[in-house]
């Protein structure tokens, strides 16, 4: 079951640039920062809010490492922008195995590592009405970040 | 201060197979509908979350009411897809003010109201690296809705 918004993720062309942004205009803070070699992005999740279910809502910037990542590609074709939306939930192997059994496709056999070491897994835009989307199931926890 | 995401605002063709296919995907359920004149929309709020401002994130689903609305350009240009997303504050109008003094174009002279008696403004989207941003003061509570 999908129990929160677990973030946004919008790519932009210069990760220090649009952190920047954010944390000067809104007062937003980076939470955690990493680079994901398979994914091609060095990333910055912004932590705006916690949710009911215990989990968190955050920002997620991503800027791509390289130019044939999906990140990339994306960004050269429509600029920076929203890139996908993230819901998380407690059991992303249950959940996307329910979603492709109502014949949305779901691009990963199985889910890959996402931030902050959680799994995710991406449902494809097509089948979703436009919308990019993740689901997330967060690492357990094992302290706080800075 | 802006202390939640309030939602994101995803723009499609017909609302109610929209909301239908987040209904039996994911099992969201309508939390709202309204038609708001002024933006030329017609819109379905699904509440996702409740967050530690006391406050709620909602996807929000909005259907152009007339091709020459905002959303309907908008619409006509991209497709479905993600058109704005959301802050919630509790003082829209002293932050919409702080971000104007940044330099950030403020897309309002004065909020407007918003969906379910909320008061909201935009930013603009170039000067927030492409994504088109509002800020929403939640109407203070009158009851439950269904």
């Amino acid at each position: 079951m999908l129990t929160r918004i677990d973030h946004i993720g919008i790519a932009c062309f210069d990760l220090d640039t649009t952190v920047e942004f954010y944390r000067a205009t809104y007062g937003f803070e980076v939470f955690h920062t990493e680079v994901n070699e398979e994914q091609g992005v060095r990333e910055a999740m912004l932590k705006i809010n916690e949710t009911s279910d215990g989990g968190a809502s955050y920002l997620q910037l991503l800027e791509p490492t390289r130019e044939d990542s999906a990140v990339g590609k994306w960004l050269a074709k429509n600029g920076e922008g929203v890139h996908h939306i993230a819901f998380g939930t407690a059991d992303v192997d249950g959940d996307s195995q329910d979603i492709r059994d109502k014949g949305v496709r779901v691009l990963y056999d199985e889910p890959r590592t996402g931030s902050m070491g959680s799994r995710i897994t991406f449902l494809h835009p097509k089948d979703c009405h436009g919308v990019l989307t993740e689901l997330v199931t967060a690492a357990p926890p094992t302290g706080t970040e800075h």
